[in-house]
């Protein structure tokens, strides 16, 4: 094709909030600038700005572009063709802005998951009918370009499930569960000490994050409107270093998953933490690494892995929107267009399918093992494994086994018979087995 | 944006070669057509065909693709904006399709590395020139997008090293001399019988169709022009079973990589066998997958896995590429306009530094391991640890070194010397260590 005329405009640039991503996305722009404009046939160019604070010190100057005090006049008013908004939250002053510059007929570049998981849908359908772009790649995964992965280099493909550690803390903290043996409360502390985690860390152990970036993972592979609220989302509280110690003796990494696929009984979603198989790659994506899987009909499986977050590998993924913007390269925003995305009923957990780990905390007292393992039988589940460490007669003691697979609804009537034990004396311990 | 209509044309497409991957592509289309109508808001339909046998049962029907038993003349007059070229082969026949496609000023798109090794610039040059795409991304690493990855969704990095597993056959034979134990050959004859390797293996285990696959990511990744002559290459023969248990012991696992860089000496591609350290992740993508790490000065490490070959992987790749151009999405062929792709010189393999592994194989005396230590210590190669397992006095023995990071010329001079030991019995034994 011919390469864009050198002499061509540069593309205007308004930036919404200069915290962390902000700054990086403006330091890129002065460290690789020159070869980007070699690549787009144009240069980027920041014309306006906009934050809380004026003055600070971010570690990057503002060049030449205009401040603004107001974001939301700033998207609506600038001299600008995109608006970046990296201000974050799913309402407020994030959504503001984004409507702001659709509505002015600009183009949305931004990072937000948390917006786009309560919002997608709707801000989607408003840029298409106003005929700009909305894009999103910075929001799930940091750098690893997987919304272009699944939009575009899959495109052929019927997606069958799509899953992932889409949270680089809880990673971080299950990793170094494992590595130390130390509880989670404690590696949170250290975690929060290292600033992997926050002050208020329950967005993120709490699997809310994850679920924000599999709720816009699902809509795109499976061009269904983004449901947040269908998502079933469990954390990494209840992991207990006990628990880590059994995953690596039955051949098994615990990590904080979230899945989607497309099932009879609607879109499942889920997020919480997972038993996996030592020998798939996913177990090994470590630390603050993220990793998303894609199933598809005809390419089978693809994983992609990379940093998750941090101001390098999130303006990594900003600045690339933007270089689509440059040369012309538009995309329906979640694949198909927003007005025709399919409205998929939740398939409730009862129905999923899957093996389970259980871990009891019984009594050790003769015909235990018996009732729990007719609760099994009564409910046609059946066991893979058993395992009792020691004897310590009339003593607490923790009963570990792992199931076939079966239907959750039958495995929550087993665990409410265990329960009712009078010899288990805590709630039974359960984590979902993932085999792929 | 606005859906394009859905009254637009049907993208015409002829295609040249109907072995494996050409009906591969025939029957994603009749699979998943409406969802790739859907996605691009027109249909992609195969007006025109060309291949060897007209009669040949290909498991699907060609619809009413016209026949042409010319594929050269096909792409030149067939009624189609898109020529596909799935013939294989570095010159003749797919040469003069794609040569006739461009002349003709229809786009191509290929899954041939061993032309675009060989020819990718000025084929590059050829398309831009007269204003159509060339577009490859089935020629590198079967469906996984990795080529749009560098190009697009990495766009805004200065990409400073590419390498990965891009053998599927080199990557299943040593996996399974890992797991068995078995010697080179005896897995290659089982590999032939399963159909993991042709009957002339060379292409794949001589490390060829690696370096086919590496000249042409590095040229994306550092716009320079492709320089499949450049490359230095080593295959896997030499890997001996002893080879990869020591790699064990020592906590790494044996990969045959490509490998591109660009240094101060130039442009560093090699292909290679490697020892790389267990706990990275490279090291557990297994069998026949292929995995591409791209290292960006922002984005940090990210990772590309998936099956690098086969009928669904390739036609996925090659189906992604017609579905970019149905809906105007272009890119130049190699990230930069051709015409001013950099012409870097070579790195001399003399001047790599790594680390290195080598296997001597010594007749048991005194002395020995004093003469291979003083060649070390005089050339300033830095020993990291010494293996010697049992003693079996005036026998042959292995034994086992491996060093600190050096250059490959003080490593050459040491070797020269310790050959020339006569307790030295065997050429050195001698794996590149990648540490990352």
């Amino acid at each position: 094709m011919n390469p864009p005329s050198r002499t061509a405009q540069p593309l205007k640039i308004a930036i919404a909030g200069l915290g962390t991503i902000g700054a990086g996305v403006l330091k890129l722009l002065a460290a690789n600038g020159e070869r980007i404009a070699r690549r787009c046939g144009r240069a980027l160019v920041v014309t306006a700005v906009s934050a809380r604070t004026r003055g600070r010190d971010r570690g990057i100057g503002l060049g030449s572009a205009a401040w603004h005090d107001d974001p939301a006049a700033m998207a609506a008013a600038a001299d600008a063709e995109v608006v970046v908004e990296l201000i974050g939250g799913a309402d407020g002053v994030a959504k503001q802005v984004c409507e702001a510059a659709i509505a002015a007929g600009r183009h949305v570049v931004t990072a937000n998951k948390a917006l786009l998981a309560k919002h997608g849908t709707t801000l989607a359908k408003e840029a298409e009918a106003r005929g700009v772009s909305l894009a999103y790649e910075a929001s799930v995964a940091g750098g690893i370009p997987v919304i272009k992965a699944i939009r575009e280099g899959l495109a052929a493909n019927r997606i069958t499930r799509v899953y992932g550690i889409l949270n680089g803390t809880c990673n971080y903290i299950l990793t170094a569960m494992r590595k130390t043996g130390k509880p989670f409360a404690e590696v949170l502390a250290e975690a929060q000490k290292l600033g992997y985690a926050e002050a208020d860390p329950s967005f993120d152990v709490d699997g809310i994050d994850a679920a924000h970036k599999l709720a816009i993972l699902a809509g795109v592979a499976f061009g269904t409107e983004i449901d947040f609220a269908g998502i079933h989302i469990e954390g990494i509280r209840n992991v207990a270093a006990t628990d880590i110690e059994y995953a690596r003796e039955l051949g098994f990494r615990i990590k904080l998953l979230g899945l989607a696929r497309m099932t009879e009984a609607g879109l499942e979603q889920r997020v919480h933490p997972c038993m996996v198989p030592v020998e798939t790659p996913i177990a090994h994506v470590e630390d603050v690494y993220n990793a998303v899987v894609v199933e598809g009909d005809f390419v089978g499986n693809t994983v992609f892995e990379g940093r998750g977050a941090g101001a390098g590998p999130t303006a990594s993924a900003v600045v690339a929107d933007l270089m689509d913007l440059a040369r012309g390269r538009r995309a329906m925003t979640f694949a198909v267009p927003a007005t025709e995305l399919a409205r998929a009923p939740a398939a409730p957990m009862s129905r999923h399918r899957g093996a389970y780990y259980v871990r009891l905390m019984v009594v050790d007292r003769p015909g235990v093992i018996a009732d729990v393992t007719a609760a099994l039988r009564d409910e046609q589940v059946s066991l893979e494994s058993m395992l009792q460490r020691g004897r310590r007669p009339d003593e607490m003691v923790p009963v570990v086994l792992t199931t076939h697979e079966t239907e959750e609804a039958a495995m929550n009537r087993v665990l409410a018979r265990i329960s009712a034990l009078a010899a288990v004396l805590e709630p039974a311990h359960v984590i979902r087995i993932e085999k792929f």
